[in-house]
């Protein structure tokens, strides 16, 4: 009365296994290997859908039952063997079963913003299954304003690119009606070219500018073949060794003490515009403005845990993901990393946004890469993804800290997603903590005209990620005002229903 | 801004662990080792309380928060250094934070049994997390009727008896009002008498006889020293495999073939008076009887999946779990099992009864254990607990099926018990499948009056466990038929608030 289990269950399996398994890249394994006591290398996202049919347990799992084919390694998992990680390879899960990865959960009463975030603390804190494929999606219920909140989890190890926009691909669309989706293939060979040919549908329409990169993105990822970019990545990985034995180690802060397996979250937003507001006042670019914005909150956040920011040896410092695309380039994605010091001693939040701008200024230039920047060239690798494969690398080589925390800045679709027809209203990066000692690290996310803030933290973290987030609102605020940008609500065109919460206003103070 | 961590991670963490590390007994390891491919060593009960006050997600935590230091192996984790399990040891989890083992879930709509039992089939189908101390504890909102569904989840390594009634002691209170908990010990010296004194506490209340002989066996258990035990047990394992040996392999059957990692569960009442009634009218035992109703289920069921009883070359055997403490024996907690063969082919109900009887008997005398019975005493293991263990042992030791499934029936209390003053309603038994080839077993639990089944299968099994299920409710009711017996719901003292599909009525037929 059990059904029969298919071949490869049944005494072929060794054969069956060579046929369908692949070899783990570098940056898999290095992304297994480097999750040991603390660390989890577990990506997170907290996206917020409108509530109404279409999201409950049942059509969730079925809209990712109908689509999962797209990404072939969500549906498999790691064959450690016998010999351990150092040999292990990716293989098809039989008992690949949707209801596994997916679960309900519910809010305590009263459902606020401290329901959630302490939800998704502990939701970060908990470990993927090795022994299945390296995600989870979680439906959550019970927000006291009756929409849904999903918690996304992946294992770093499934995210080369193709896997990451792909998941995403699988349950999120362009339109309100569902994108058809071409059947599962009937062979092994078929499946490479699926999420190609998906992709490149979605590229027919009319899409907005950021959409188009995204999709561009995946198209060249698919196209990049992985040993290129393993190669690439361990290249760039030799020559970042080399440039950051000759940086200073980090500063000492409170928040780089060795972290524990426990996780804190919190999450705010900014509208676009204003954060663009503050760029073109300042002349300086968006990701400068961020930067300056992460500066202020810690030099709040620095005073409060009893540091004194002008008391400090040296600037903190942060490690970016930037583009380094040079106008006129046509293909190849060149991403980089570079650290830069972030100026907390200086009281003006426009002078904060010049000092940061010249020093990614000089940090870009060629001069720069020589006096200490670095620059890593990997093929089709987004900058969310990238940096937490940097850590590891970056840990897994020095002995000493050589940045203080992590700033993801990615820009994501400008105009609005839809899960099974429900609106996208917010959606929120949860970055893992990586290495050992980096107790916090700032995410950031623009969707359908918002930026999107996820504070990921070590639940010891004293004061707690919440006075972070507030030291992150506080700093917004005060940039706004010192450019006398108008922060009103009524500035803010078509603003989703959300929480009072979320909705912070930007007063003018 | 981390706070300090504890010595233990600044420095001086080897010697700390030296310290305060444990050995894992032979039993602990042999399911860890034994928990690959399919087989999940998670021990499980799924519990129903009354709705009300006490059951907010803050107030299990605190409740727990309280007490957890009465077991202390729940707060600890496994450390398997540099060389695996072979030398694994139990460390005090510095990162314990009891929100990470505490989830909140909730059944899709409408809430009834489909939906709760394939949250519990899946949950089931999720291993523990081997970086954290071994359990878990669910809370279920969503139920139409609105009461709470919990889901406890411990490994079967942290079950080693003293733990598996003490975390139950640590929630379960035998009267509405809490029952005082002494603090926290400041020495490690001071821990091990902590739950003994607990037990002792709940020993000088009026207790029902069989709440007597849970206190009695928890304080046999803690009296007892592990290295005794894990004597006895690898001793008893000795004789088992011996006379396993002479024993004929257990009759092919469609569901012990290879299993997979994904479950299935069911679970159905029967008032225990009912089964009285019926031991009383064929002057058998209880124990009888549950196992006869079991064959008839059985006959169901393999004619269900196309297999006639009549056919098969042997009748399909059951490992059981029996006590042999013998008349006026006083103390030493002599737990056995037996291999027994269900009559299948037998097509009255009251006949049945009589056969298992005769033949429990014939298993029970000293002739019967030459004759291929298999006893083991071990100390203080209660049998839900050691039929898991035993298990293991069988399927490392030998290479053929010793047996086609587990039927574990345990006593539990007579009267209510209460958690955080809520009544505990049902109580029902998740017994883990082992070895890989067992896709299915019974486990039977008594409380409050009633009896209480659980059906944990693979979820390969067809027809699915929901027929199983149904196979059980039709043996009840033809055995209480052919006995005579009258099944109203009217003949049911005080019955509990419960859902139509449990609450099933025993027609006549």
């Amino acid at each position: 009365m059990l059904r029969p289990r298919k071949a490869a269950h049944l005494g072929v399996r060794g054969a069956t296994i060579r046929l369908m398994s692949h070899p783990l890249s570098p940056l898999d394994r290095s992304s297994l290997v480097g999750e040991v006591g603390p660390v989890n290398m577990t990506i997170g996202s907290l996206i917020f859908v409108e509530a109404g049919p279409g999201l409950s347990y049942d059509e969730i799992c079925n809209r990712i039952r109908e689509r999962i084919h797209l990404v072939p390694r969500c549906r498999q998992k790691l064959d450690e063997g016998r010999t351990g990680l150092s040999n292990a390879v990716w293989v098809d899960d039989d008992d690949f079963d949707v209801e596994v990865h997916v679960r309900l959960a519910m809010l305590p009463a009263p459902g606020g913003q401290d329901e959630l975030m302490r939800h998704v603390g502990n939701e970060m804190s908990r470990r993927l299954d090795r022994s299945r494929p390296l995600w989870e999606l979680h439906v959550v219920n019970g927000l006291a304003d009756g929409r849904i909140a999903i918690i996304m989890k992946m294992h770093h190890a499934l995210v080369d690119g193709a896997s990451a926009l792909g998941i995403g691909m699988t349950v999120l669309d362009i339109e309100p009606e569902a994108e058809p989706c071409e059947p599962a293939p009937e062979t092994e060979e078929e499946r490479p070219g699926l999420l190609l040919r998906q992709a490149r549908r979605f590229a027919v329409k009319p899409l907005s500018k950021t959409q188009r990169l995204v999709v561009e993105g995946t198209t060249r990822v698919l196209e990049t073949s992985p040993s290129t970019a393993a190669a690439d990545l361990r290249e760039a990985a030799d020559v970042l060794r080399e440039l950051l034995r000759s940086r200073p180690p980090a500063v000492e802060t409170p928040f780089n003490r060795t972290i524990s397996a426990n996780r804190s979250y919190d999450c705010t937003t900014a509208p676009l515009e204003i954060i663009k507001s503050i760029a073109e006042a300042t002349d300086r670019t968006v990701n400068d403005v961020l930067l300056a914005i992460v500066t202020g909150a810690l030099a709040i956040y620095l005073r409060e845990a009893g540091v004194d920011p002008d008391a400090l040896e040296r600037d903190p410092t942060t490690l970016v993901p930037v583009s380094i695309r040079r106008e006129g380039e046509v293909g190849g994605n060149r991403i980089s990393v570079v650290i830069v010091e972030l100026p907390v001693a200086e009281p003006d939040p426009l002078r904060r946004v010049e000092i940061v701008g010249e020093r990614m200024d000089e940090l870009k230039s060629a001069g720069g890469v020589m006096a200490g920047a670095i620059f890593v060239v990997v093929g089709g690798l987004a900058p969310p993804l990238l940096s937490p494969a940097l850590s590891t690398v970056l840990s897994a080589g020095i002995d000493f800290p050589s940045h203080n925390l992590v700033v993801s800045n990615v820009p994501g679709p400008t105009a609005p997603l839809y899960l099974n027809g429900r609106r996208v209203l917010e959606m929120y990066p949860i970055v893992p903590l990586n290495p050992a000692d980096q107790g916090l690290n700032v995410g950031a996310f623009s969707y359908d005209g918002t930026m999107h803030f996820g504070f990921h933290t070590d639940r010891a973290l004293d004061p707690p990620v919440g006075r972070l987030r507030e030291a992150f609102d506080r700093a917004v605020d005060d940039m706004a005002a010192a450019a006398g940008i108008d922060t009103a609500p009524a500035s803010i065109a078509e603003p989703a229903p959300r929480l009072a919460w979320i909705n912070r206003t930007f007063r003018r103070t």
